[in-house]
């Protein structure tokens, strides 16, 4: 069995770490700030893969890829985007035993080199939109790195369109930001709230930057998805332009957004406990483990049982493992998929049998209960709806509690410093004030609601002249 | 509509290149020797993915992800592997601004960044076997370089295994070989060749590396997958050692076995044709396309006929799509979705409605057969199992009559020259005469039947001796 995890109460960095390592999702590379992703934790992004894939292809895009190294000189070209990205480019400058006559980086994110396809593929309006994704690994050279949470290199989709109008590429913004608002919700039992980043948090050659922010155990805020409007920025740093319906000529509109691996970490940190993780049904490789309990006499015919039971499970669509190994305890057992956060547990032992009953235990809060064999399929399929509910209303919860609202600048450190979580606070608009916030307390705006004004009577946490928008403040990973 | 594909009679590579630029499968990268997977190139790969996942999970396998960088040091661990791999690295030098201390190679293949991984998991034979596969971009220098068939950066998948015996690591490494033949023939309709590599021709690194071969239709073979019996080599260059049941210490066993984006470019040369592109059923993204044919007065009633008969077909479980666009002629899509390979065409118009029948139309012989409405999906059914067997038996008659059996050399020369194709023919076993065929012929040994000797009578084409094997010689790509 793994080694103890470290309660959150204790130190909650360390506990994330514990969980990451003990429960075998990743483990640290030989390259520094590199992880490896095992395949305890990969299945996770293999189901977080399907989900999403199947809400990009719901909305009409499709897949591609597009190479991993980009001539030095494309990401140069759009002003804001090599200014953002300059201090965290891997380079590669030598290639088969020579040194390359221009330096090539690894993708920090695909802007440049599909806007460079873009421009050999579209002509007319009639090549417009086009909808786009990319399932990739991008590399960005991080100082401060902690598995899933930040990596030199981790895993993401980029999906990048190209439109002939304004309007159409805000749309596109706004939607994906609702497919991932729906994934993370739906999906993965994490309550997001949706909004636009300030100037000074955007992407680095976007107009507008819209994303999802999640509320983690300790209050901290986690960025969990990004979805820009890009205006007509790269379709100008590479001359992409288009003859419109009107045979006059236009530089296109475009659009990007992504998720990664980061997920992840957010899944992690969102619902897990001291026991280790905790993974909502919808997007747990495992739903259910039945772990039958047996002696050498009655192994037969508990392991026999247990087998219908995973069969008739399987057959209703539920993902089932049986565990009928015999070095190890049912209580070791027991902690081990715990630990690996599986959401329900099944248990039979020869008296069971008899009865003609098992025993499902919940993941997320322990509970037990004896359940009559012939229920189990239709039981399992209410308590996975009922546990994957649960997890996002105990989340919601912890997050309306965790917000606070005030204009009051002292009051406001002290939430910082104190309960943490979310604060949300007027905000004039100005830069210098929201800098001033972050260089005080290292809060930073999280979000801004879309499309709303301040409400009635409030004032800027800083300045206290009247708020522009009510903004929501918090520490962030 | 695209412009005209050179027929293969004329220019069998540029017929190839036009297949791939005009139907859209992939474009050239701005970055010398890499290119760009468009949508309708990804749609098949995807397709390949989902097949042999499927494979790799039935037979044991699990997915993770390890490193896109590794130290150079690493690569240089095992002998034959860095001489192999050596001329091929594209390598990393700067990072954050900074040089790096050790330069960091991107992965050519992963079998040294998996094994310095698993001697931190490897201790005992409990922990044994470790079933791992990856899905991963790879780069490698390559000199010469066409789309598919070799790029500087390609899309694979590389199996990694580590097991407690010889035999145990043999029977995986044959175990895949068979998995990969089985999805050649039975998803892409490529008859293959399985074999063993002579010694000159096996990966670096790999005690036995046993390979798939397909013939292309201009006779050129096609390696297509490899399995590699790697021994103890990279264990022992990483050091990995584990405890045996019978409490003594021995280095771990491993296989790796590997296909990639190579395998589109075998699909595409194997069975398209001067029209374009043709797409076993299995394997393709869309079976079947629907073009109505209508004028403005009989559009309405024409495309909901239409899109009945698509529902139908989805219900069934068919990838139909329904093309009602009226910009383009009917006689324009034709050509269009020959071009793109769908393997079934269904045309309706208004008197067909009448008549209650549609033509289906096949893209791999252009048959076309009027079909009443109501016999459509069973009659789709029973044709796209016809077209997935009809594409096999060609390729297989093709192959069988280009495989030509000599043990005289001269006659060997001309037949290299002539018609090509496989070439049976006996060899020593001696490196050298292997050697003297490949410089005065460029013809290779595609592989060596397993555990067969050569028949009786026969004589090395080049030496005369005995022979020791009964080789499959050919120009290959």
């Amino acid at each position: 069995m793994a080694e103890k995890i470290t309660p959150r109460a204790t130190d909650y960095s360390q506990w994330y770490i514990d969980i990451v390592l003990n429960a075998k999702l990743a483990d640290y590379a030989p390259v520094k700030g590199c992880m490896v992703i095992r395949p305890r934790g990969y299945a996770l992004w293999e189901r977080i893969q399907a989900g999403l894939d199947g809400l990009f292809k719901e909305t009409g895009h499709v897949n591609a890829y597009f190479p991993l190294l980009i001539p030095e000189s494309f990401i140069k070209k759009e002003a804001e985007h090599i200014e953002g990205f300059a201090p965290e480019l891997a380079v590669v400058t030598h290639g088969g035993g020579e040194k390359l006559e221009e330096p090539l980086v690894i993708r920090p994110t695909s802007e440049t080199i599909i806007w460079a396809m873009y421009k050999k593929w579209i002509q007319s309006w009639r090549d417009l939109p086009i909808l786009i994704n990319q399932w990739a690994n991008i590399v960005r050279w991080e100082k401060r790195t902690r598995p899933f949470l930040r990596t030199r290199e981790f895993l993401w989709q980029e999906g990048h369109t190209a439109h002939a109008t304004a309007e159409e590429a805000r749309e596109e913004t706004l939607r994906m930001l609702g497919v991932y608002r729906r994934f993370a919700e739906e999906w993965m039992a994490i309550p997001v709230l949706s909004g636009v980043k300030t100037a000074s948090e955007k992407f680095a050659g976007a107009v507008d930057t819209y994303a999802i922010e999640a509320m983690m155990q300790d209050g901290k805020a986690l960025q969990a998805g990004t979805s820009h409007f890009l205006g007509q920025n790269f379709a100008k740093a590479f001359d992409v332009t288009f003859q419109t319906k009107d045979k006059t000529l236009d530089h296109v509109w475009a659009t990007s957004w992504g998720v990664s691996t980061r997920l992840i970490g957010g899944l992690i940190m969102m619902h897990s406990d001291d026991k280790g993780l905790v993974v909502p049904p919808r997007i747990a490789p495992t739903q259910v483990v039945i772990v039958p309990i047996f002696k050498t006499d009655t192994k037969a015919a508990v392991v026999g049982f247990a087998a219908k039971l995973r069969d008739a499970l399987s057959a209703a669509d539920v993902r089932v493992v049986l565990d009928d190994d015999d070095q190890n305890t049912p209580g070791w057992k027991f902690s081990e998929y715990e630990l690996q956060g599986v959401p329900l547990r099944i248990e039979c032992g020869p008296r069971d049998i008899e009865k003609g009953q098992v025993v499902i235990a919940r993941r997320d809060t322990g509970e037990k209960a004896f359940v009559p064999v012939a229920e189990v399929p239709a039981r399992v399929a209410a308590l996975l709806e009922i546990v994957q509910q649960a997890l996002f209303d105990k989340a919601l919860a912890f997050r309306k509690a965790s917000t606070r609202r005030t204009d009051d600048y002292a009051e406001f450190r002290r939430l910082v410093e104190g309960p943490g979580g979310f604060i949300e606070s007027g905000w004039c608009g100005d830069p210098a004030c929201e800098a001033k916030v972050k260089n005080e307390t290292m809060a930073t705006i999280r979000v801004l609601p879309i499309g709303q004004s301040a409400p009635e009577g409030a004032s800027c946490v800083v300045c206290g002249k009247k708020a522009a928008h009510l903004a929501t403040f918090a520490l962030a990973y």
